[in-house]
């Protein structure tokens, strides 16, 4: 890991960016991302068009750890059955954490409001490739209808990080029974 | 409906509140609030301790249409079954409205990230009341684990509308059959 003071000033923005927004929602001034990054603010517009610029760029730049942090790997042997439930799995892993505050993708888009802000459009995006993940794998795993299934497990997942992360709810025994459940009405094959 | 400049300080403030704060978030600003309920200042901190206290009135004094709107009347003679899918029926019917923008109680709390703040708590309390709607039903309809039951249709409804309000999920032909699948699951009876 750099240290922030080897960072460019544009690492660390976008450092920030994720550390403050997630903190905080991504209504945080940016006086505060500012500060955070030990960037001025003169710095921050020369760099990014707009803090929504910015969150845009910042939710893009986290979205290969989100995924190598939930999906499975490519080819990994596993049944699209298994590899599904994987991605819960870690789900209800990661939110047994004590720091967890749900997904921030789905939180950006919720504390937006507006549906064409870049970040959430960022947001929105990526979390599209995760129901485009569940969509293969239905569509690999037989499912009767892999498009209603592939909803069905976004909904579940957009479901389960909220209440886990307003702590509603703590998952556990939940998840992987609820995924089951629909995982057998769609046919899915168990192996 | 009363008109606004009849209507007392206190009641034009929980209705701003209401109105500005599930438009721009529960982040929005003190002047706002003030400006949209007509309001000084000096007046709102005369009613109100603080924003957060504000913001949790107003959320309680929404609560009772929130539930008018989506439970069944109490003994309605409809089953236990036919009692939860209401809920779900008029929460696809809102979702389909154009300003739709999810539960502002799940929201709120995810806005706040603050789980002691009293307008999370207020939220919490009242989507608590949700939950234990789903319990009692899951009970009555002789559901095999009604706790379970309870948590996976809190975690649809929360899914749904996190999704229908961000522009994810449009929730036609969703959301009632993954209800009925999991109320299958459940063993709840048909009648």
């Amino acid at each position: 890991m750099t240290s922030e003071a080897k960072a460019s000033p544009r690492q660390r923005l976008l450092e920030a960016a994720a550390r403050v927004s997630h903190q905080y929602g991504v209504g945080v001034g940016v006086d505060t991302l500012c500060r955070a990054a030990g960037v001025s603010k003169r710095s921050m517009y020369q760099l990014f068009e707009s803090k929504g610029d910015l969150l845009a760029a910042s939710l893009e730049r986290q979205a290969d750890s989100y995924v190598a942090q939930l999906l499975p790997m490519v080819d990994d042997g596993r049944s699209p059955r298994e590899r599904i439930l994987h991605v819960f799995g870690r789900l209800e892993e990661e939110a047994g954490e004590p720091d967890f505050q749900g997904c921030r993708y789905l939180a950006a888009q919720i504390e937006l409001k507006e549906q064409s802000h870049p970040a959430s459009r960022m947001a929105r995006r990526v979390k599209g490739n995760l129901t485009a993940f569940f969509r293969a794998e239905a569509e690999q795993g037989g499912a009767s209808d892999s498009d209603l299934l592939a909803r069905q497990l976004s909904l579940v997942f957009d479901g389960a990080s909220a209440r886990a992360g307003v702590g509603a709810d703590r998952l556990t025994g939940l998840v992987t029974p609820t995924v089951t459940t629909l995982l057998d009405a769609a046919g899915m094959r168990r192996r």
